[in-house]
């Protein structure tokens, strides 16, 4: 049942790749940036930063990428367990269910005649009047099968991706303050960049967006360098 | 507008919530122990697995926190954004519009008599009308304006709680491999709890949600230790 306009669907189908995107990559610039920036305030060796920060990476970009798979997955099974129980209630309660029907009527503004006439029409096919309910009473989308592995690759390669880069001075340069210098200036272009094409896309004014985004990763950044060197001993 | 029945209002009021909760905590619980561990692997002094944790969970808890305020803030401004776009096209090219609800008559399946009679009833009140296409031509619902906030706050505490449990035995404890036995049974325990209570809220089979949640994080923190491993210097 494809209850929403053409244009609308395009628009939604391409949005759930781009916040895939989206969540790997700004978590992936962000957090292995912060962690570096805060080591850099704490040990003297740039080694250190780049085993933590590439141990972060692995373990960001599995967790983000299997917590990508798992939403997808979690949201399929949920709406089956849903799917199966709007078909029993239609079986064995079907007066409750077509209350249901018209009470939608009702929160649209349709009249107490056209509600009920509305009613009897749904329910005259049971697909469609599963269909009408798992949509309009529960707000469930059939979700699509193969989203949860491409969910996962697409989070999962974006936060290593993103990590890379704040990561990739601590590689070619000895010390970490002046590695940090690099990393900070490399991420932060990123992030303003990500986070004006993230906004364009969103529909948000791209430079406040870009300003937003680019002030969470220096804002998570000097938290981590603060308490870093709050708590080196 | 209350189109969702009320039962169902509910339900997705506290999902909200739990799934900032549930968000935040995986992530917390899953990457400051799985950099924990990739650090045991290559590092022998806690000290700098401690400094690491503390300014991960810096890091990560601000950059998850504000990016659930950022989320919430953009979805808010993307709804006034439509609204006064709706608004407008109801006023400028009302028969357009007019046709769009009735082709959302037409795809629930009512009859080509009743499409007619309830997009004219819908288009008698303005505010309806534009509440209607809102809704059920963009799939946009009204968010919560404290909305965003809240998340923020949810998210990041939920994110520092999580991270904790695996940092903890290494605080107390001097060798890390020693502390990451005792981090690893603490986390994975506290996982599979966390993933079987998040699994009975959203309707899944309990045991094999647990072992799910379980199982990412026993991976991550693997992958992280062997790759900390190969990069050890």
């Amino acid at each position: 049942m494809d209850t929403h306009l053409h244009h609308e669907e395009k628009h939604l189908r391409s949005s759930n790749f781009l916040t895939d995107i989206v969540i790997g990559m700004s978590d992936g610039l962000t957090v292995p940036f912060a962690l570096a920036a805060g080591l850099s305030g704490a040990v003297s060796s740039n080694t250190i930063i780049v085993v933590a920060g590439i141990a972060e990476i692995a373990a960001g970009s599995i967790a983000m990428g299997l917590g990508g798979y798992l939403a997808g997955k979690t949201e399929l099974d949920h709406y089956e367990t849903e799917l199966k129980r709007e078909y029993s209630e239609v079986e064995n309660i079907p007066e409750k269910e077509k209350e249901e029907v018209k009470t939608f009527f009702a929160n649209i503004g349709l009249s107490k005649d056209m509600q009920d006439k509305a009613a009897e029409e749904i329910s005259m096919d049971k697909k469609q009047w599963v269909d009408f309910m798992m949509k309009y009473e529960l707000g469930l989308d059939k979700p699509d099968p193969k989203r949860a592995t491409k969910s996962a690759l697409n989070i999962g390669l974006s936060y290593a991706a993103g990590g890379l880069v704040p990561l990739s001075p601590y590689i070619f340069i000895d010390t970490p303050l002046d590695a940090l210098k690099i990393s900070a200036v490399l991420t932060l272009l990123s992030l303003f960049v990500f986070g004006f094409f993230k906004s364009r896309i969103t529909g948000i004014n791209p430079w406040l967006g870009a300003l937003r985004v680019t002030l969470i990763g220096a804002l998570a950044a000097g938290a981590a360098f603060g308490v870093a060197k709050l708590f080196q001993l």
